[in-house]
């Protein structure tokens, strides 16, 4: 029963969820919220499930339930962004709307913009509709605009079909945690509106911010309807619900609709949410999101400076993660892999590069600071300290044996 | 931003969701539940929402909660199959399994075996994908496997590609009603597995049974898993809790699991679902749905046979829908267009047929008796009549004036 094509589409498909459950395990290597944060939500869905039970527990409306894209639209307005409920379509996550972008846009061979590193469930998804990667370098303040001018540039000039889109995240860069500047999102958007090239902007930990003032969305900035703004209540409230959102042009989110397999989202947890935030809990909640991450990065920050000196990384100022860079000679999926043995679960950095048929660095890990509690980050810095000096000893000693 | 791609893709995807509410307008045309027949799961949700919170928080494994594959693999065993939780994928309901089932196995140009007529959503699904339809005719007993078999070994002869799959509805087709027999159900296994095509069994409506005993499902009678069963309790619960599953070859499972860009499903309402059926309530509850829908068809069917004697149907022995024949010159769009300004929105049969390049039947509409009450019923078929006879007097003074 299985084909040559059936094998081809999984191949790409990295298995990057989450090790089994471990009594003793620390998870630095997923996304999970930390349990503590989790919200109440058993008065929202007793409502949802006995006043709004005829809307709960039935198909909902291809784009969502009408009263969370207005409070999402309002919400987006709070931030800058001039986008009505019109412009809002629900999805099951952020990642779902990735999704469906591909399958409105991309066709087999089209190529697409990312980032090197870029957000590794990402890159599945985008390879599986047959899309080629156009990597762009990083640089502190995120994509390096320039080098993308330069591409474009290039393959316009040899009459070479265009990207299908540029994939982004703007806010607490997914895994270098960057946060691009407004004179360089601006210039992205130019280069973006000159060729007419939509920008998925990626954006779940926008509102997961410890210090600092935002810099306004690149859909705040978008006088062109260019830019696909997605967001999602995984980091806001909890990735269980599973609801998330695009906020772009009216066309394009029509056609996502109505490539929406599963029609309607789940209507009970949009409900919840709506529940959730028209009755204020939103703002507070994030606040106290954003003081338990706080202290989170913190606590993780010292003590990777503590335990591992050799490393460098730039602590966000938001996000879940930390981007370690080794020492060139430390190769990462072996320090993942030595990592899980001490007991510690972190996530290789060779899995944020899209290509996969050129050399990239391999002397990156990434921790994530959002699930573990305080004593679990210390706990668990120090059993990865203890698995990159394993392997760090070896390598000084290999380095010895070589000369 | 629109390319002829994204257009392409778009063109085929009909706008089947159910006409905006209206005061007064009655629904023959969804497939919603009766509201009556939703359950009070308000007790499941708080124990899901504390108890159960850093469970239904959190992500979800991809291939769905394990209590809830169990449970499902069981109630499957309970209906003759044989699969462990191994075998069990929990989707976002059964349309999201047909669309993951194509993203493992179909490319480009590939073909697919559908009845004609099938199930409305499953064909821009199956569409979205690139797939050519091959449509296979139906009798009162379902698929034509005798015309299957033709066109199989005319494929072989000609050493032409086989479908990737065979699209089925072998309890209580969507929209004809048809149930196929065991003999049939067996001839079309023997050739699934002489050629090696997977089948897919979408079978949303098998529980919902008003008289007569169930006969044998296809993965009941599947010694080669090579067939893929599709349930919901979308129709044994409630639609909106999004919460469906495919049964079928572990590889292939796998390989769909991989598949879902929104990662899990959601945990919460699989949570939900587990505490209702583990805590018995699933079988009563089936007894009301059944009761409820016999109820619906019994008061469908003598209101048919009372207002619209010129319409031919066979009454179904389960499921949610009347399949009319019309009298050959009534068109179906056009009745479909005046019970709609009648106040009753039903579905015009030429949307349950999946090829557009050949001439398809018209004379067909489909009646969902589910969502109705019995008064709403009654007087929905006396609008359409009216619409019927608006038509059929018009159709009859054309011909005259014909003469």
């Amino acid at each position: 029963m299985q084909s040559l094509s059936f094998a081809r589409r999984a191949s790409h498909l990295s298995s990057t969820m989450p090790a089994p459950a471990h009594a003793d395990r620390i998870s630095f290597d997923s996304g999970h919220a930390f349990p503590g944060v989790l919200p109440d939500l058993t008065g929202e869905a007793e409502n949802a499930l006995s006043r709004f039970r005829p809307e709960t527990l039935q198909y909902a409306p291809r784009a969502g339930l009408p009263e969370l894209r207005q409070w999402i639209s309002e919400y987006l307005a709070t931030d800058g962004a001039h986008v009505s409920a019109d412009n809002v379509l629900v999805t099951n996550g952020a990642k779902h709307a990735i999704e469906l972008v591909c399958r409105a846009l991309v066709d087999e061979g089209d190529s697409v913009v990312v980032t090197s590193p870029t957000y590794f469930s990402a890159i599945p998804i985008i390879r599986s509709f047959g899309a080629q990667f156009l990597e762009i370098p990083q640089d502190h303040d995120g994509m390096d605009v320039a080098a993308l001018d330069d591409l474009l540039q290039q393959l316009s000039r040899d009459r070479r079909p265009l990207p299908r889109f540029i994939y982004n995240i703007s806010d607490f860069h997914n895994p270098t945690g960057a946060t691009m500047p407004l004179a360089r999102r601006q210039a992205l958007l130019d280069l973006a509106v000159r060729h007419r090239i939509p920008v998925i902007d990626d954006s779940p930990y926008r509102s997961v911010r410890f210090e600092g003032e935002p810099v306004p969305t690149l859909k705040a900035l978008d006088q062109d309807d260019i830019v696909v703004h997605l967001g999602t209540f995984s980091k806001l409230l909890a990735p269980g619900l599973r609801v998330g959102w695009a906020a772009g042009a009216t066309p394009l989110l029509a056609r996502m609709a109505q490539l929406k397999s599963d029609a309607g989202s789940c209507p009970l947890t949009q409900r919840v949410v709506v529940e959730f935030c028209t009755a204020g809990r939103l703002a507070p909640h994030t606040i106290r999101v954003q003081d338990t991450y706080r202290l989170h990065r913190d606590r993780m920050v010292a003590a990777v400076h503590r335990e591992l000196p050799d490393v460098t990384f730039r602590a966000p100022s938001g996000g879940y993660y930390l981007w370690l860079t080794l020492p060139a000679e430390i190769d990462g999926e072996e320090l993942t892999q030595r990592a899980g043995e001490a007991g510690v679960t972190i996530i290789a950095g060779t899995k944020f590069f899209a290509r996969s048929d050129i050399e990239q660095p391999r002397n990156h890990v990434r921790v994530a600071f959002s699930h573990a509690s305080i004593e679990e980050i210390d706990e668990g810095v120090r059993r990865l300290a203890r698995a990159y000096h394993s392997l760090a000893d070896g390598a000084v000693a290999t380095a010895k044996t070589a000369r």
